[in-house]
């Protein structure tokens, strides 16, 4: 039998919670098997809605509390709120060896400080970072920082490229990932002193991990020909919402000419199929959530407004982050 | 009548030249008036292509030379080249008051390089910027930096918030533009010391020339609630480059999905006028180019692989800058 991986979910955080996590517990648990959800959060409103559910009573448990951090919070108050708030109390739950993981569609800047003062950093790593899944023309690419240190030096981009490898090397079973450096040209010469230390390091360190692959221009990040992207928070974070805002206004444009007169939407019903296909493959829920690296214990953030499903996708991910032994590679690659 | 304005074309870069600079000359001739084209390029090619053409003798001159600057030449070979080649002579006319303004569609570094070591920057402008429009929901941004300079300090980024400004008002007739400074969140904690400094001193400032918005994050560049992006020229080149390749990467699954069986194609056709709108919408010839800005002169830089009208498009823009006294508004407000 599969080992039994103990998630913490944070029950309070994002969006139309606790509903919305419960239901993606619900999701995930019709189509995984060997999990065990530890849910923090106010009983009250939980049970209600797992006693309609199919779920197991020996696959889950409730650790009730009735305070939580609220998306309005700072860093600062949050962790000031402190010790009996559901997020707290699910990343402690890591902190002692009771779950493999955690994860919350919470606060972003609250989770990442109070993880950070629980777990601590894995020896040898400086700065942890916010990577996630960012599609491309054949799969998924891995990029990191997406805005958790606005300042990075050379050692913290090393780091990010043996994690990010090992991240995408846990979740798509890929033996040596393709590692590139984001960057405004592709010649050497490009970019900024630490960018151009980093380049000259990456090449020189035949790591046994990943392949480096060189720059990459922002323009080439969906092609599909390296497999993670490293970067500093602030650059990651423009391009991540640079990406984001450019795809909403395209099929919001395509969305009006499609339905603003009768020709269109006829033809729009004609092509439905082919058009569900196009945005299915386009569903943000695929590649909802960053995953928090560099602390003794692994922490996924699901995106605070998306649904059940995006969030049964975050559970997945953190399933395969816990049989890959991400954390353990990540320890072993460090130098 | 309205006054003469000098255009120095280099006709010799980009694509496709001479022809498609040429093309786009006749094109844009067709439907501006009052224009001296000042062709810099071999003339045993551009003759016979303008010829066939209704441009009258008394609209154009060709200074004929046979050198010219490569796509590949770096920028310290392109200056190296130097003084005959088409680019250096048609900056030169600019230098020399024979011309209003510059246009090239060849090597970028190059353009920067000449156009800088020529034309000298403004008087107390310490670093010119690249600068291009970006569509949003309900006309064009200015977004600058894009790549002229990789680090930007406090009175860099001031400065663009002016040019900017000025360049916004003399292309879309807006009497006071709202200027926004790229960040990674909207709370005046996020960001670097610059940025933060910069924040400070642009909403102390009370500019007559803008109204400072705060920060803007990368999702919102195309709302169209403000005017003029300002940003270094490392994440503007990310952000820009990004943006495309999103753009890229949709248009081209779309373009899949709406034909990749028969009932797409049917609906395709069906739904013919309504998806050309979107398409044209879209087209980056509609702000193809980027506007050098700083220098004792204007310079346009039209994208290396637009077509003839594309190029024609860019001539407009050239127009505008010299019929709206851009430079002079700069020099008028820089402090």
């Amino acid at each position: 039998m599969k080992k039994i991986v103990k998630i913490a979910v944070d029950a309070m955080g994002g969006d139309n919670a606790p509903r919305k996590i419960i239901d993606g517990i619900i999701h995930h648990n019709n189509k995984s098997k060997n999990i065990e959800y530890k849910i923090f959060g106010n009983s009250n409103l939980i049970e209600p809605l797992i006693k309609k559910s199919n779920l197991s009573k020996d696959s889950y448990e409730i650790i009730h509390t009735d305070q939580k951090i609220s998306g309005e919070d700072s860093a600062f108050s949050a962790a000031k709120k402190g010790k009996n708030t559901s997020m707290w109390l699910a990343i402690d739950s890591v902190k002692n060896n009771l779950s493999d993981i955690v994860i919350s569609a919470g606060n972003t800047g609250a989770l990442l400080v109070i993880a950070k003062l629980n777990l601590k950093m894995i020896e040898n790593i400086d700065k942890p970072a916010l990577s996630a899944l960012w599609p491309n023309k054949i799969g998924m690419n891995v990029v990191l920082d997406l805005g958790a240190n606005v300042e990075c030096n050379e050692k913290n981009l090393i780091d990010f490229s043996i994690m990010g490898s090992a991240l995408h090397a846990a979740l798509f079973d890929n033996t040596k990932p393709k590692v590139a450096l984001l960057n405004i040209g592709s010649e050497q010469i490009k970019g900024n002193a630490i960018i151009k230390n980093t380049f000259q390091e990456l090449k020189n360190n035949n790591s046994p991990l990943y392949d480096f692959s060189g720059y990459i221009e922002g323009n080439h990040i969906m092609d599909g020909k390296v497999n993670v992207i490293v970067t500093d928070g602030f650059t990651g974070n423009i391009a991540l919402k640079t990406a984001e805002g450019t795809a909403n206004f395209i099929t919001s444009e395509l969305k009006d000419a499609l339905t603003n007169n009768i020709f269109g939407k006829i033809s729009s019903l004609l092509n439905y199929k082919n058009l569900k296909n196009f945005k299915n493959k386009l569903d943000p829920r695929l590649y909802n959530g960053a995953i928090l690296l560099g602390l003794n214990g692994p922490v996924v953030k699901s995106h605070g407004g998306t649904d059940f499903i995006g969030f049964s996708n975050s559970l997945s991910v953190s399933e395969k982050i816990v049989r890959n032994n991400l954390i353990e590679k990540i320890k072993n690659s460090i130098i």
